[in-house]
């Protein structure tokens, strides 16, 4: 057996322990919380040499900001893990039942989905949140992160382990995969014996490297190329207020705008306004010949390329359609399928759009920047699903959960 | 483009249609059944010569059984389809909602999948039956069938896509691939583009190959070795029957079961009464070594092998175990997750085996032949999912569905 194979047997062991754990896991949990407070030392010592290491490897201020921990981040790291432990069980609740006429009593229960694997990037701080949310969901997780965070992953899964063996359980409730060679993670996608689900978090690379190598099932997360769809009927006010909000109150994030698309009657009007709010923050648009009209050539054209892809920056395409059908079939061409808005005041136009958009968050007069765990009121999140299979949209502790039918007999045969 | 990639680029915009088909579908449904009734000639012409071509190429006679389509098996595919019809349309079902704080109305709501692709091998009416069940849940479907049924399915194919064609319908909401290489079997799995979910229906090999070629979400089907645990505590008359009915009412399919696991202290009273019933069906026991001493030498010593099979044949494997704990253990080992029973009066161990026996459907004291979309009163089925993620068990109507959130603000921005 390889190290990897050897770590999925023992995480598919630990699982079972955890299938029945029940409220000992909030237990386990509050002494993680407890476990990265009271060595944050150890951690910070660990994160500097990722820091050190990250500078010589020329990683970008905003790359070096999203991996440093301080005393500050791992109490929020901390407080996430209580947070999840204060979460209402998602396992063993009844989903459905009956009792058929042969006197079967059926009933389809939530269960754990065994063991998770999450593949990861350069935050640190998703050491810990993934392995709270799947030992709530009463699952084992293998957790690989990215080589710039190692060090750090190593402390505050070691700390983990530690902590939750001082609650009586199975230190491989979670494992870290500490090779972060190309190889470890084609074979961790691949380790179909004992991962039940494996879920990537990342950027547009790593889901397609998942999708294309994995052989277990996986839930694609987070690419965004999101639209607003300016209908006539909008309020100009409302379209510039939302456009501006969901292209610039955080543009690194999935659920942030990527195209604004404007019904040709109401160009003329709304797209002034909504260039002026844009240039606040300097936001560069990328139009297409009608825009480049109505704004004039300090605008840049629109490429092909640009309608494709997720800029996680202040850059915006935009451009005019005829009609609502048009702005639908653009995004039927375009988008990744994680969230859209429409502006309108119309009521057919909110419901078509509503409708015949096939995306996981569809709005309506309201900014795209709410498809979240959080907002929702899911509590946590593990990712955001931009696939149709099992969860779609923010996923919480509930789409981390599988099922199963219990049936209670007296004998019945069939 | 290749042939397959134009199938599904013409399927994904059949799907768009199917979104908002709404009832609708059902006269698509009643037209196909009526067709499939007019044309039942030209099918059974067709059939005939798969059943010229099977003889030639050696078929068995099960396999030329499963194969063969009469006025009778063509009525009852359109009864199939009519009762497809009959069911509650899955699509725009409110699964849940709420208002936030800040006003914003969220609806998660049942959607369609898009375009589902399936895989199965030699019976021409899972053709007639999966593209009634997907189009109910308002998904296009691409079949691919075995190529022992090639002219069968062509037939019907045909005469569904004229059929819906009369309803208004895209004929692309129906496909079937005709190349029924092995090539064009992998082509269809890796069409990640245009297939939302593929279900392969079918043996081991199939559902291997599936798993091992697929870069689209999988829903693996079928595959079981089940289980039946007899406690000390059993019944014996109980156990005996449940065993009699799981294993022979119909060995060659996925819910039958291959072992029985016996407690050390009933086993010289239960297995005995268990042989004498077998007897009648000649089934082969092929048993551990305490089972050989109980039920002497005319018992095959079963190997390593045997405890991991599905024989889908009058073959028992049988084991004696010490106690619940090994039960589980070894049910652990080898069970495919697909159905598994206890028979037991003892309340503890009824709970323990149903939390901790981790298959799609667990039975106290029932018979593991209830696993069946019918049975369970789904209508009807398109497989039993054996994997945990997003169906498990019988998949029927609402098996086939995904969801997306439709969330109606007034200007609300984060």
């Amino acid at each position: 057996m390889t190290n990897l194979e050897i770590m999925g047997a023992n995480a598919k062991a630990a699982s079972r322990f955890l299938m029945t754990a029940g409220a000992k896991k909030n237990v386990a949990l509050k002494l993680i919380a407890d476990a990265l407070r009271n060595n944050s030392r150890e951690i910070i010592e660990a994160n500097n040499i990722d820091i050190e290491n990250g500078k010589k490897a020329g990683l970008t201020n905003s790359l070096l900001d999203r991996l440093k921990l301080s005393e500050e981040r791992i109490n929020d790291m901390a407080a996430g893990v209580e947070q999840v432990a204060a979460l209402p069980d998602p396992i063993g609740k009844i989903l459905d039942g009956k009792t058929l006429k042969n006197g079967l009593q059926i009933e389809k229960v939530t269960v754990p989905m065994g063991v998770i694997g999450i593949i990861y990037e350069a935050r640190p701080n998703v050491t810990s949140d993934a392995a709270a949310l799947c030992l709530k969901a009463g699952s084992a997780v293998i957790l690989r992160g990215g080589k710039e965070a190692i060090n750090s992953n190593k402390a505050v899964a070691r700390i983990m382990r530690t902590a939750i063996e001082e609650a009586g359980f199975p230190r491989d409730c979670i494992a870290l995969v500490e090779d972060t060679s190309r190889e470890s993670a084609t074979e961790l996608m691949q380790l179909s014996d004992y991962l039940d689900v494996l879920i990537p978090r990342g950027g547009t690379g790593l889901i397609k490297s998942v999708v294309n190598n994995a052989k277990v099932p996986v839930i694609e997360t987070g690419v965004g190329n999101c639209h607003v769809y300016i209908d006539k009927s909008a309020d100009v006010e409302m379209a510039k207020n939302i456009v501006f909000n969901a292209k610039t109150s955080r543009p690194s994030v999935c659920n942030a705008i990527e195209t604004v698309l404007v019904h040709k009657d109401i160009a003329a009007e709304a797209l002034p306004a909504i260039k002026a709010e844009l240039d606040k923050k300097s936001v560069e648009i990328r139009g297409c010949e009608v825009t480049r009209k109505i704004l004039g050539n300090s605008v840049v054209p629109a490429t092909e390329e640009d309608y494709s892809v997720e800029f996680l920056d202040y850059i915006l395409a935009v451009k005019v359609v005829d009609d609502l059908d048009n702005a639908i079939s653009h995004i039927a061409k375009y988008s990744t399928g994680h969230s859209e808005c429409i502006v309108t005041n119309d009521y057919n136009s909110a419901n078509e759009f509503s409708s015949r958009v096939d995306s996981a968050a569809v709005y309506v007069n309201a900014s795209t920047r709410f498809t979240d765990g959080g907002e929702f009121g899911l509590g946590a999140e593990i990712g955001i699903s931009t696939q149709k299979l099992h969860a779609r949209g923010p996923m919480g502790l509930n789409e981390l959960t599988s099922s199963k039918y219990i049936i209670k007999g007296c004998g019945q045969i069939r």
